[in-house]
């Protein structure tokens, strides 16, 4: 299904250091600071051999101003330091997409 | 970092229902499928909460050859039918990207 409004995806994919070393505080801290930022859409997340964190905005200024906020600066450079070995971001337009619900369809 | 050439990700979003259901071997096999179509670029996947799996393609038509691939849309069917309580499907076109590896930059 075509978007009425395209929108911005924030694909990021990581490896884990060993240990926890505060990185599951901050990642719950750091999902609920997204939430609260202008622009912002949703937020999904699973880890298993990697890990993956999706965020989802309304435009690029949204993700800029989510990467330059201070807070986030502190955890990303603690991510670099302690908690990743390795990361991949990638910023994405939606273009497309489509749902299915077992309830609506069964 | 600007792209030379974009690309799509098809994110996938779910929820399963309760129980296997060969749900398992099903997931190994369509991700051993999809690697050899052609415009196959990566894959990545993770299952807590809720499953996130991230194909990577070359273009809208390996997309669209992928969706209609015999054996994947019998998953597709036993998908709706059993496996998923739901689920949501993203194409996104992949604007720029960056990466890190500890051994790099250490």
């Amino acid at each position: 299904m075509e978007l009425q409004e395209p929108y911005y995806a924030v694909i990021f994919t990581s490896t884990r250091t060993e240990g926890d070393n505060g990185y599951g505080q901050m990642a719950v801290e750091m999902e609920e600071l997204a939430r609260k930022q202008p622009g912002f859409l949703d937020f999904e997340s699973a880890r298993e051999e990697v890990g993956i964190t999706i965020s989802y905005w309304e435009n690029l200024e949204a993700i800029a101003n989510w990467k330059a906020n201070v807070d986030h600066r502190v955890a990303q450079r603690k991510g670099i330091k302690e908690w990743y070995s390795w990361y991949k971001v990638r910023i994405c337009l939606v273009e497309r997409e489509y749902d299915f619900h077992q309830n609506k369809q069964k």
